[in-house]
């Protein structure tokens, strides 16, 4: 506990960047007192940080029983183009991603479309399930170019985030991204990837990223656990992204 | 056939507004032959409209049989706040609402923390079906505080949006909205207004609209038929709403 952050808050992130990694949703949290120990820190200052942790619905307290891990809801701004691993950043929850398969295809219609490419050209498609707080919350397919699909498909893609390789490592920055967002049930293969029951609801997001030049260098199908995730935006009553600001 | 339009678009458009008035989902179309006598124009145009009305996926055509109303897929910005009507008719689809009930009750918890009430305070409760093109697409609660509130119940609810009636009618300019998503499926209620199976997916949203002074006005919970929308934005890769431009 060295930040200049209030201890509460400290103890309330070392708490969040343990779940999935040591602490499990079900898990029993360690009680009061084995907290005031292991962070040298008073009853209220734990107290304070469990409350914030309930309210972040991160964990769920049981009258007499204790502390235990929820099964989480996170919430992701829809206001600029994030990937997931920041979106998770920002809230202090480990994140990391599950490879399904990385192959060279050639691009169906939808891919051909989005990337601006003859159909059937060869794309680099990434299936992956993306893990929060030891959660699987997404299954993604993501759709490269070839060129650079070929440089992301050598990377860690476990551990890196695929906006960040394209950013940092392939010299691809990301300008903009158009969204197209749906519900939907999940279909065998969604439920099958993120462990819920076939029917239940997804949030289905297109993305299609572009770089320098309006040129589009990503296109993904985002299937969101519905009980997992919560989209958040605030819009102005007069559109100001039209030019008119 | 007037205006300034190509011909094809005026047809479109003609068209499209017939769809929910006299022309319904599984209707069949008139024929080509049909439709270039009743509008005067040619071949092309009307099949140029048509195609643009199956690329809208409000029509479908079926190879030697004909075109028909297609149950249709209703596309809305996601870029500034705006109402259902506004949205439809943007797209030049008819709309309106059907009003389930109007009713004074004391706030429930969310509602009065939205509008930032006492527990309990009386607001008023809308609750109605939006159809578009004939069909029924979303599910709304409109919780309004109670002074403004008894205006807007007086008002012809089925015909006016309630945006509209806070703007014009009743000096209650909207600023803003903040919104939160997420995706989930209908239960018995939700069914029944939307006339599809329990289960199906659900899009719903959280809505609280702010007048001048950040003071919330309008608190609604929409529920969208997933099947019948998709709703779209395009975010930049740095947010720009933070007050960085």
């Amino acid at each position: 506990m060295t930040s200049n952050q209030p201890l509460y808050a400290q103890v309330e992130a070392a708490l969040a960047a343990r779940l999935g990694v040591d602490l499990h949703p079900g898990d029993r949290l360690p009680t009061e007192d084995e907290l005031i120990a292991e962070y040298g820190v008073s009853r209220i200052t734990v107290r304070r940080a469990l409350q914030n942790l309930v309210a972040r619905e991160l964990v769920v307290t049981r009258r007499g029983v204790g502390s235990f891990v929820a099964t989480p809801r996170f919430t992701q701004p829809l206001t600029a183009l994030t990937g997931f691993v920041e979106d998770m950043d920002a809230q202090g929850v480990n994140s990391r991603a599950r490879v399904l398969s990385v192959e060279e295809i050639g691009a169906p219609a939808a891919v051909s479309e989005a990337l601006r490419l003859p159909p059937g050209e060869a794309v680099v498609a990434i299936e992956r399930v993306r893990v929060a707080a030891g959660h699987p919350v997404s299954y993604d397919r993501t759709y490269l170019p070839q060129d650079v699909g070929r440089l992301v498909a050598q990377d860690d893609l476990e551990n890196e985030p695929i906006f960040a390789l394209l950013e940092n490592r392939h010299d691809t920055p990301l300008v903009e991204a158009s969204y197209a967002l749906t519900a939907e049930t999940a279909d065998a293969t969604v439920a099958e990837a993120l462990q819920i029951p076939t029917g239940s609801a997804i949030f289905r997001i297109e993305r299609t990223s572009f770089t320098t030049g309006r040129i589009p260098v990503d296109y993904e199908i985002l299937h969101y656990r519905g009980d997992a995730i919560t989209f958040t935006t605030r819009l102005p009553r007069h559109d100001v992204s039209d030019g008119d600001r």
